[in-house]
């Protein structure tokens, strides 16, 4: 069993770890997009476009069993293209995340924040109110200035929990209790969005995936590959990369080479 | 006489306006890389590889007699290859900017800020001490939010005070009385800096590099063309560029069509 996990850049680490220590045994692979990232305020031809190519790269190189899109804004615009193209199984981050919500939502007022397109494409808000039985009140922001705040570590700064305010206090207002982390990046938030709305349950995609994972089984091996690729050197992706998830090589890859159809 | 001008993304349009209204005879072409935007994080290899991909389209497409790279990452790494690889002339942001600000300083020490890869290329630093007569003290520092900070709008907000505050005091504190805004985005924060440090010089290389082009010579027409082009299409660069110089229709081109060799 292979698992291929692609992002428009790092943040996708968070799941790739989540997968990795949850099964063990199985071989990943990962590619990071970092001579085009980031995808959040891309068009959807072009995240669709890019998204293709990512999936090609990991199905061809690895011949992998299934594919994780570990990007939000992929995951809102190219899922189902995906799924619609590829012969093999595709799970993004949307569904777990929005299945969490529901399982924890008391009021059913739920949050959720991300880059312009994944807002912009209502990927969470349309699979919510697929998903609930009851009505539920869905409220939308999208918080730009996350992403770039979270990459030059400002995690605990006063300038992130001012623009942290400035994007959700509007709809903390409207009472929700519970809040999707739509982006890889902001988990590492969740301290601070924390300390400024104790009664928020934040869900963080990353660990949602899992459930989904394991529904489709997973055959026991003795011990994976870990392989991490990007498409440019990037020291911003090494850093956070051995904050992530530790030491593992990363390969660099001609961006040519998997532009052609 | 006709003018190619790129950048990543719609910064570069500041240059763009300087030159169409200095030089109205002239027709002039812009292309900005909104599929693969920002540069500043990208390594010399890439960034090199998309700056030949921009000037190959203005020249196989529009003839262009004059490539302005309007983007002070792709001026700072891509600049020798393009003069060595062109057969038409070439003219970055850099020398015009470093010029400017060797004419301004009175007591030779000057400030430098662009993005994280313009000041670890040192192209400005390079620079200044290669056409300096006098012995020179630069001071450099990499100002990776401004740019997020503002595409958002943050052009007069407290949270951009801070930040602009927590980069440039350390270099202010040197004494510098000359600041290079080695980045297209940059010139909009005038204002505010002037608030923060009111005895700076600050340089802007759009207005540093119509020196330049007068010296090459222009011939005189009715009236110029004025062509933009984006690789994906993009809101933000919509707004921007409607902000910055007006209602100048964008056309999108096909990525693929502008990245085979």
């Amino acid at each position: 069993m292979s698992i291929g996990v692609f992002d428009s850049g790092v943040g996708g680490l968070t799941v790739f770890k989540s997968i990795s220590e949850k099964f063990q045994q199985v071989d990943m692979y990962y590619i990071g997009d970092t001579a085009r990232v980031p995808y959040g305020n891309k068009s959807m031809d072009t995240v669709i476009k890019y998204s293709k190519e990512l999936a090609n790269f990991l199905i061809s190189n690895f011949h992998v069993d299934l594919i994780v899109v570990a990007c939000n804004t992929a995951s809102s615009y190219a899922i189902d293209y995906l799924k619609n193209n590829l012969t093999i199984p595709v799970i993004g981050v949307v569904e777990p995340g929005a299945t969490s919500a529901i399982s924890i939502t008391k009021n059913n007022k739920i949050g959720v924040i991300g880059t312009q397109a994944t807002i912009k494409s209502n990927s969470y808000a349309n699979i919510l109110r697929a998903l609930s039985k009851n009505g539920l009140n869905v409220y939308q922001k999208a918080c730009p200035l996350l992403v770039p705040l979270v990459e030059e570590g400002k995690i605990d700064h006063k300038v992130t929990e001012i623009i942290v305010k400035e994007y959700l206090d509007e709809i903390v207002d409207e009472g929700v209790d519970t809040l999707i982390l739509g982006c890889t990046h902001y988990p590492v938030l969740k301290p601070l969005i924390k300390k400024i709305y104790p009664q928020l349950n934040l869900v963080d995609s990353s660990e949602a995936i899992i459930n989904y994972i394991e529904k489709i089984g997973i055959n026991k091996f003795e011990k994976g590959i870990r392989n991490i690729y990007v498409t440019d050197e990037s020291s911003s992706f090494e850093i956070l990369k051995n904050m992530l998830i530790g030491d593992i090589p990363t390969f660099k890859i001609d961006l040519d080479s998997i532009t052609k159809d």
